[in-house]
């Protein structure tokens, strides 16, 4: 986990309960840090007590893990990647939960323009470290929906995109893994500029429906 | 109508099957301009003569209509209503149903940095026009489905947003005449940048899946 928040501590925690080893990596991780609150999650001094994973620097996280989750606020995602450092990326499936929302001028957050519009974040990593193989996935869902589908009863879907065929039947398998049935191809890595850009309707039915438990589902003729 | 191309027309054509009179304004109504084919549409004269509406400048039509929809591309929106005229529009019910598309890029279209992020289009027509009760609907799902949902089988959902509680509800018949029932309300005209932000998935299940006849259904816990 590239990223210590409450989307990689809840992630990370489900791929611990499946029994992999599981690293996340923090800007800082010294003991001090470790033991403050992060936002909207415990401290990781905590989660590691709790799951049996380990918390170290970028760096270590992406040397460590087989399979790679981009679960940084996505304005400071290029920045933590470069710190994870390109060698320790590899050629290694990067999936990347991301969304560069600016929050700026308060809420409701809008996406970045940098890396919204003719692209988008995810595809700005890509050309960043072109060696990785990334995969936008689980971005447009609520953290305990990302590894619990059924918290949201009913059919609906996650949206995956990404260059390599097999990376995301990696990333699909984890998926399904969680209970997802639902899971739509939308192609390649561009295809991550449609499911960033759900982050504003998402964001609205939380708004207005007053909980953060709301997907959608594809219905086609 | 302000616009007269496929959207426009299709929407032109079902209120004139329910008995309505309508008026589809163009920026240049000369018999020459009406005899030829709009971009993905029919000439305007063959409309008329099929539907026994009505051909007049922007400004003539938005005299006339007791409604008026904002159909025309939605980079050009502010000047086609700037010719339709503040008197004209006066205190009237708009349903902006354009989308602020920029395709100089080429496929696929993105939203024009002008009208996105932290605005929308409906926010800036509601700006320049503020006796106008505008409420964004339609804008996200493909022409003939705006009229006939049934195209697509299942539930799926149209969304509006807009200031004015008695102009949403007028917009919400109209909607219930053409079939909608899933009609989901997201608050104020902010929301129109939660429906616009849904153009690009729209594009990209369209191009993924080989037709537009594709929509969202939002699923709550």
């Amino acid at each position: 986990m590239i990223g210590g928040g409450g989307v990689g501590q809840t992630l990370g925690a489900a791929l611990r309960a499946q029994g992999h080893d599981v690293v996340i990596g923090v800007r800082d991780p010294s003991p001090a840090e470790l033991a403050k609150a992060r936002s909207n999650a415990q401290p990781l001094a905590d989660w590691a007590a709790q799951t049996g994973g380990r918390v170290g620097s970028f760096a270590e996280a992406a040397a460590a893990g087989d399979l790679i989750f981009n679960v940084t606020q996505g304005q400071h995602s290029l920045a933590a990647l470069a710190a994870a450092g390109a060698a320790n990326l590899g050629g290694k499936v990067l999936v990347d939960v991301a969304n560069p929302l600016d929050f700026s001028r308060g809420m409701p957050p809008f996406l970045d323009p940098a890396l919204s519009g003719p692209t988008s974040l995810a595809e700005e990593i890509q050309k960043a470290f072109p060696q990785v193989r990334v995969v936008k996935a689980f971005n447009t869902i609520a953290a305990p929906v990302m590894v619990n589908p059924g918290l949201i009863p009913g059919d609906h879907d996650l949206f995956i995109a990404g260059n390599d065929a097999g990376a995301k039947a990696e990333v699909a398998a984890i998926a399904r893994s969680f209970g997802w049935e639902g899971i739509v191809d939308l192609g390649d890595i561009v295809g991550a500029r449609a499911t960033e850009s759900l982050l504003p309707i998402w964001v609205r039915l939380w708004m207005t429906g007053g909980s953060p438990l709301v997907n959608l589902r594809v219905v086609r003729s």
